[in-house]
């Protein structure tokens, strides 16, 4: 309950924020949809295409679907307002990284990969469905480069595998882990940290 | 026979018009081909990933890849003759997204998913050759932006399902939902209907 | 051992040619690190996805992804010096493709996929790295505009079902393909062929 709960919230916040963008390239009706879908979706299903678990969850549950269709529609007709939430939405975003990391790690532990495989997937599934949501709107995806984003999904999906040799329950294990990306991820925002860009000095 | 007619005829015009927008692009040879193709086949080759069904069926059935070279190589020579054929390819177009729609309902329901993925398969398998094709020539896809397209296909697609609970045959259904699809996109391309484009009113 | 050693030297090629361009773009560290993943993996994987061999194969063996892990980082620091190394990449780049080809080649014929399929596989192996590269750096993937590339890799693997006919031993006509391959990008690039663009010659 308290699971699902986040997950909501998070596709809540993924999907507005593929509304977002797609707003900023005024697509229409239909495109705002997808985006918003794409958004929220892509990055559980690349991770699920990777290791073979077809059909791919959101087709097996509505929930995802519902949720992210009745936020487009309020994402529409609130579309003036949304600026108001950004706040709630920048942590349930937030939350939600945190969460699909550690389902990520979760599948790929279920899928028997190593350790450095089972955070390369918590890391997609918490940041692909942007990169996707950037492509389909003709951009270079925000995370590669500016945003921490993955980072915190790394570090703290690497973090889970450390808390495990802990003598410490599986479960608080999981949920330190998604504190450590949360915490993370709210750090790099609040103190304006970023990734070096990487560039030729001389021409 | 006569679906497997279609089934081509509707490749040949998604093939043509990955060709079209490939010479807008002024790509090479290659290039053009693998446009015609993606354009083609996408939809249905990520229905099939989506669902698991691999390999997936163009890589088990020569037909499509030898029609789609076909046409490239027509398509090529008669270039400056295409324009001649604009009415036919848009009506083969429309009647292929028609039999493409009801085509990925069935993949669906084979699959076991609830209608409204069965829809969303259907929609896909119709219109996201034409989201790849696009995404490949660094354009923000055109159904997103100004192409009723998609909408026929979802609005055809759940035709069937209500079809489907009247006393008729299934055969029926699956025609009358075809025809739902064709007539709603040659009424909207007829008068110019449009989705609302979303964007934000004040700054 | 020869195989492998061939195999970590196009992964490294890959690699950097993903470093290069997604240093153009000026991207941040994690950017460059999965341009350089997708380039380097990404026709493996959509070969992989296609055929439904699943997981992908780099989820399955951590080489190819410590290979490019090392290769971002040498590349980065030595991102100045790395114009002095473009004769051993392009090199190791034309060895890369003529062996990916053969790789897929020899996946589709695993997956009993008719000869057709089974170079179309061999090509995207080679070649789709790069086209996923160009798309995540929002650029027109260049094999589709100017580079013989693609069809030294379909013209290669269609030589190797050619050697299978001859009396040699299946080793041979594996590594006269390679060789058919390595040649004609060779000769592409030394005498500057290119496929003819395609376009229409009136407006």
């Amino acid at each position: 309950m308290f699971y699902q709960t986040i997950d909501i919230l998070g596709t809540v916040a993924f999907a507005i924020s593929g509304v977002l963008v797609a707003m900023e390239k005024r697509l229409d009706l239909f495109g705002v949809l997808i985006i918003a879908f794409v958004t929220a979706i892509g990055g559980g299903t690349l991770r699920d295409l990777l290791i073979g678990n077809t059909p791919v969850v959101w087709m097996r549950d509505l929930t995802y679907v519902l949720t992210i269709a009745i936020t487009v529609v309020f994402g529409v007709i609130f579309v003036n307002q949304l600026k108001y939430f950004r706040k709630s939405l920048f942590l349930f975003d937030t939350i939600g990284i945190g969460l699909y990391t550690m389902l990520g790690i979760e599948k790929g532990l279920q899928a028997e990969l190593s350790p450095i495989m089972c955070i390369a997937l918590g890391t997609m599934t918490a940041s692909f469905g942007g990169v996707l949501r950037d492509i389909l709107c003709n951009e270079i995806p925000v995370i590669f480069r500016k945003e921490i984003y993955a980072t915190a999904c790394i570090l703290g999906g690497a973090s889970y595998f450390l808390f495990t040799k802990l003598p410490i329950e599986s479960n608080y294990a999981y949920i330190a882990a998604i504190s450590v990306v949360i915490v993370l991820r709210l750090l790099a925002v609040r103190f304006g940290i970023r990734l070096p860009n990487i560039y030729r000095t001389e021409s």
